[in-house]
């Protein structure tokens, strides 16, 4: 019973048919090779973007980072949620790549950004010489609360954002998800909602390591270039991550993926909220943040079930596209214990 | 015909095997798995070093820059070869994770460090607060000519730099190759020899994706992590890589598939040498420079070799484990042309 | 009438004497010279500290951030006031210097930081490898709202963080004022309050340009010179620096002059008190934070009265050592008006 | 008997007066000061450069390092001479400044650059990504060894470097030295030369201390002062600085101050030539290499003189504006010892 993190999950079959597939021969190493290439026209073509640059690094905080410093000089600022991933899980990554950008955290429900908040942190930085300028904008879709923007949202806080001369990055490392629950499209959510550089994970979604860096403005792409090879994230053997990617994206993979990986959180969460358990945040996603009994919690980890815990109550539960219907239940059951049960 | 490097050559079965066999559940992420563990295990044992400490990484440049990083402080300068990766191919990574330590670089024939420059090199850093003061020396074997340290020679640089106080670090990049030439005891030739930090290179000798950095002294692995994390190098499904590492060591296949590649350079170099081709450096591993006429490379392209070429006449050649020896017997016949060989 | 800081005031006859008398002949320059040597001394008499070492920097800014990058790694945070001035007014100097740390900005009233929310920030930081780590408190008195801590309440926050193994700096860019507030000795207020390394202030208190770094720990001095030497903050004539503090020390002049701006501080802050005005915090050193009627500031600005407005009614104003009473009275009246004067 | 540095001398008694007169009343701070801005037009009017840019600094290493950190990316490499003093007395400033750049160190007679090598280290860098990029090109007048260049020389390194779209910093820690020797106008030995940006060195020519930089290419002044603000280099009374810059151009004292050292050096250089020593360098301007018998010396230094020396037999002597030629003519005696004198 697996619910600790997507990211611990296993590897599609697809993706791994696809690994053994790009094995057969030699090939120009640092994605100067024929699949890297095609994967560049195939996101391209998915986010009808005809003109973007495709880079892949081999995590999503690199892929946040380099994003980011291209986007944000060193005496700058960069907006994004109080608890962003880039603000709470990237140990400083974001200050070290852009040579000691600030953060400014800025609140919101359920892990969005509020817009007064944005406008009211934006009207408060840069100005005179003796404080931070203004950077970017960094949003994330899904959220670290696991709830989604709806395109009308992150479009409002991308041109709130804009308006103000700030570029803006996703943080779209569950960003499959996110598609998958608003039924947006990929330019939709990005790009013609003002998004200029996307961060768009795939670990957390069946494959077994690669993220996609999506520069809008390829006038951005030869310093992004510079700046990977120089934090040691120009992979030598490209063609095996973009041979995943190649997969994740046929037959939309990648959305019927993600859209598994969130109909077992709702399966979960609706068991959850059956047995009168406390949700933290609206479940949008592949995440859940619940509140229940210590005895509960007992009895899971009793049961094998593995699982953050936050403090003696508060939990996170996160499904992957591979978690079995039967752990859901198994972990609903063990929630409840045998007496609930009647047993 | 592929010589053009290392690595471009494919995955070795054995280590795709283990991949595949990697995926059967899910398991926690970041290194934090049974499989990771198990490697360090089995890395200490092959080294001989109990108390070493293992972590993974995706590139050479990121093993490194982050293992200089720990070494090297940002006013000091770290010694190397005038050639060496990290000075000409890492694009500033050095300067970039150490926070601006220089680089000293010092001469010697074939890729080797010649000790009398490095005397000199260490004598004339430090000092006062005005100029750089002495950070590290960085060895690297096999040397980017394509020539190997003697277990002597290594041992003698690295006392030369302890006697200053100077930590020493290891670009072990092709470290396989240079134990299968050498024969020496994977600890003899790295900490035995002075060697405090190693960069231990799986991506140019038959892993998908995968370097190890091999810290002999414990007491900087917390550090290490955190520079890690915070430059993006901390993968989540490390498991799929510790996988790779732990079938590479299995039955020695690491040597076999490094001898491998070293036994077809030396058939290359055999034949380029009939030919009364000059090679630049001695062939002591996988890797030959050499010099021929202007109309044998026009041949050789044009059966189809790739390969780089410095010039007209200079070019370098790389096998791998997997070079089929049809493949040298071919270059040599192209290079030669049809007049030459009497058809 | 010249309200807008403390650093625009003019450098006191005793100091510009010192300047003088420093000029008769040549010396070594870079701080190898009598006078700075002398200044070592002194300043070890002043704070009751023999082995202290001691740093000459020409702005608090470089005093601050040099301070703060012996503290704290590139991967902590430096927990602060959220209105700190390392926090808003010095352009990421603290993320520059340590290599991209984080600032963690706490909450208090008055520019104090709140027990209680340190605690919590502290608690909240550090632990797993994904985030911030814990790296030190800078605490600040005077403060940037012009409150003072007393020696207990300091000494309460340096115990705190230091019970969690943080270090402890304190910006002093007013410390002469704190002291003459309190009637503090500089070693109770300092490195007996837990104080590891300190920020001297003496350009807003006399001086031409001037601020000492005193390092209480004197194992870090050597790091800290060839930090100092690498931001290009060592100055080669730092004698005629060293001059100013000696005579800014002796006969107490650096409290007599701190008093005098605290008294005039006071007188003003009477007079705004008597026409009603509101004072936003209390007035415990040579700034005051005031809300008067816009009609106010226009008579004022009239009047060729010259400090910082935040908005139509806020305003800052500062006193220096040399501001004229004269000038207060008459900043006063202008605020009043003739009508409210009955004229 | 003081030939141990020019950044050792006393201050011009001009100077010292100007100091005195810019202390009549306060004034804003942070160069928002009249005399801040009459130095701008001063500055501009005497390099008749109308849009250039000018912002003061306290010391040499940061009007360098801040230059270049604006004309130098982080993943760049910038041409200097092999003893530069960006090379070897600066700790690393520069690297620490532009965010990782490197150091390309090009040879040359005399320290100055020889054309022909800086063309060849250009050829080498750029290119791909996996090295450094071209960055820029910092040349330095009067150099390291006391040589200077021609009007001529200097613009044809700097339109070498031009030509390659490198821009072209000069160190002019001794810019009125070697105007001076040359009586090349400012104008013409910076940028109708090529020359971006020149540090403008006072504080060896007879000022407390003061370095300005001046930006000919006003689009890069922003960027230049938010990175000044961010390094603690903004000073909060320049107005005191520019009093001494004022009073150092006004009357050519900067030209005649720095031809009375020249003058001096040249006093020196003869008097060592008749005693048959040896001058490793052209004396071009106001210092000396000289190799000497250990007993001279051990006579000198018994007589009181001070200048550093770099082994038994060779030295540096350095003349300031302010060096009695008594005192030279006592080191020329104390040299050639009593009994050489017929004593």
């Amino acid at each position: 019973m697996f619910f600790a993190s997507d990211n611990g999950a296993t590897v599609a079959p697809e993706i791994m048919a696809a690994i053994m597939a790009a094995n057969a021969a030699p090939s120009l190493s640092y994605g100067d090779d024929a699949a890297t290439a095609a994967l560049t026209a195939t996101i391209r073509a998915v986010f009808e973007a005809p003109d973007a640059a495709v880079f892949l690094v081999s995590t999503g905080t690199a892929a946040n980072a380099l994003a980011l410093a291209i986007l944000a000089p060193s005496w700058s600022t960069i907006f994004c949620h109080r608890h962003a991933h880039i603000a709470e899980d990237e140990c400083n990554a974001p200050e070290f790549f852009t040579g000691g950008a600030k953060l400014t955290l800025v609140d919101g429900a359920h892990g969005r950004i509020a817009p007064q908040a944005l406008a009211t942190a934006i009207a408060g930085a840069g100005g005179s010489v003796h404080g931070a300028q203004r950077g970017a904008l960094s949003l994330s879709t899904v959220t670290e609360a696991g709830s989604v923007y709806s395109t009308a949202d992150l479009a409002a806080l991308a041109t709130l954002a804009r308006d103000h001369g700030l570029p803006v990055h996703l943080d779209g490392a569950r960003l499959a998800n996110a598609l998958a629950t608003t039924g947006a499209s990929p330019a939709n959510m990005t790009w013609r909602a003002g998004v200029d550089i996307l961060s768009l994970g795939g670990t957390k979604n069946g494959l077994m390591a690669g993220e996609a860096v999506v520069i809008f403005d390829p006038a951005r792409a030869w310093e992004f270039q510079l700046r990977r090879k120089r934090a040691g994230h120009l992979g030598s053997k490209l063609r095996y991550m973009a041979a995943q990617f190649e997969a994740w994206f046929a037959d939309d993979l990648w959305l019927r993926l993600a859209g598994a990986a969130n109909a077992k959180a709702a399966r979960l969460a609706a068991g959850l909220t059956d047995q009168g358990a406390t949700l933290l945040h609206p479940v949008e996603a592949n995440m859940i943040f619940a509140r229940l009994p210590a005895s509960a919690h007992s009895r899971a980890t009793g049961a094998g079930a593995v699982y953050y815990r936050m403090d003696a109550q508060l939990c996170r539960l996160v499904t992957g596209w591979d978690t079995p219907e039967a752990d859901i239940d198994a972990l609903l059951a063990a929630f409840l214990g045998p007496a609930a049960r009647g047993v």
